[in-house]
């Protein structure tokens, strides 16, 4: 018995997100099934991030025990012939035994790309949101720096999530603008449920002049999730990144 | 009766081209029935660039002529309601009765996206051909440069299209590498049937070291489509800009 790792990428447009719900294309669904075509086992991956119905991953983890005699490092060209072309294997490794992806030390970094043209265009439609209402970037940067650090980020929790703690840490959240362009870019431990869209959405608010950047800290404070921006469209939201600092 | 021209921006993926084909999905087809049904007139519209099968566009531009009283500018904003979300019309102007978007002086800019890494990534392969190959950009450039200029194109140019002359201008010809992602972006007046493919697929070709770029000199002098290197996949290619110089 040997213990994978498998880093995932995937377009979550057709997906209802990675967790299995029967009935409904999941990430992992799609990867337990051909896993146990190419394996002849029952497989049941252990994900990283759950990412939400839509959203997209360049590196989400996965991992898995097999008694398969394939090498380890084999698995991922295999497994991307089984696959659907919207999830592909960027690699496959052997990893401890005892290695459980959401018991480790990580940081992951998500991006959430906004299209801030006159009208859309159709070649970023699967990944970008669309606002044609002009974002002042000066504004967001300035309602993002309240956010950085160690926080209570509550206001920031789709409601309804059960979560013994809702304190978390942000190491880093910048936005950048390439020509029409904005990615909203944040480092973190990891994060409460539907947190980063919140945080886009909230913003977003901030830079179409709704609310204030220092409003951002009062919105903090009130540990309410009425008091923050909509949640943003999910399509905008990627996983680019996840470090495994330790066990 | 006014002329009215339209910048119209779509993904090709789901296209058999631009060019109104009876039984097909195209984006002449469904420009024409949306301006239909918009204006009540029968409506045929000009294309400049008839893209290919799979080819996509940030700014083609197409006129037609029209009665309604409805203004030229507020056009885009009524058709984009009527129109499929991966067609998106960026701006319509009122443009001089003789304006014909082929008969111009014109530039067209095209870019083909290349992902060169060891595994697809589902959320790039709509819109970037892709090879796990190492391309050596420095020798793409090479050969790049013995393509700009005027040139009898014929070599790059699809068996079987008809056309009076095979000689183009190239004004600029860049292979521009970002992380993982090669461009190849192309300037020049008009291009050949094929023929941006055709380049793209002989750079790439010089890039895997299967031909030298000196090569290139001798596939131009050649006049002869089989001397090329293959027709890179449609997908990678996008239409970026085009400039009208005068009539």
């Amino acid at each position: 018995m040997k213990r994978v790792k498998l880093v995932v990428a995937y377009d979550g447009t057709a997906y209802h997100g990675w967790q299995f719900q029967p009935g409904s294309r999941t990430i992992e669904g799609e990867l337990n099934s051909a896993l146990g075509s190419l394996l002849q086992e029952e497989v049941q991956v252990i994900g990283a991030s759950r990412t939400d119905s839509g959203v997209h991953a360049l590196c989400n983890v996965a991992v898995f025990d097999t008694d398969t005699c394939i090498p380890a490092d084999k698995i991922s060209y295999a497994l991307n012939q089984r696959l659907p072309e919207d999830i592909r294997i960027q690699s496959s490794e052997e990893v401890e035994g005892d290695f459980h992806p959401r018991h480790c030390n990580s940081r992951k970094t998500y991006e959430y790309r906004i299209l801030n043209t006159r009208f859309p265009i159709p070649t970023k439609r699967l990944y970008a949101h669309f606002t044609y209402v002009p974002l002042d970037v000066q504004k967001m940067r300035q309602a993002a720096a309240y956010l950085t650090g160690e926080h209570d980020f509550k206001s920031f929790c789709a409601s309804g999530a059960v979560v013994e703690s809702t304190v978390r840490t942000i190491y880093e959240l910048a936005v950048e603008k390439t020509g029409d362009e904005i990615v909203i870019r944040v480092c973190g431990s990891g994060f409460l449920y539907n947190m980063v869209r919140i945080i886009a959405g909230t913003l977003m608010e901030a830079g179409r002049g709704n609310i204030s950047p220092e409003n951002v800290k009062t919105i903090l404070e009130a540990k309410n999730r009425q008091m923050a921006g909509p949640t943003a469209q999910a399509c905008g939201l990627t996983l680019v990144k996840y470090d495994f600092l330790s066990q």
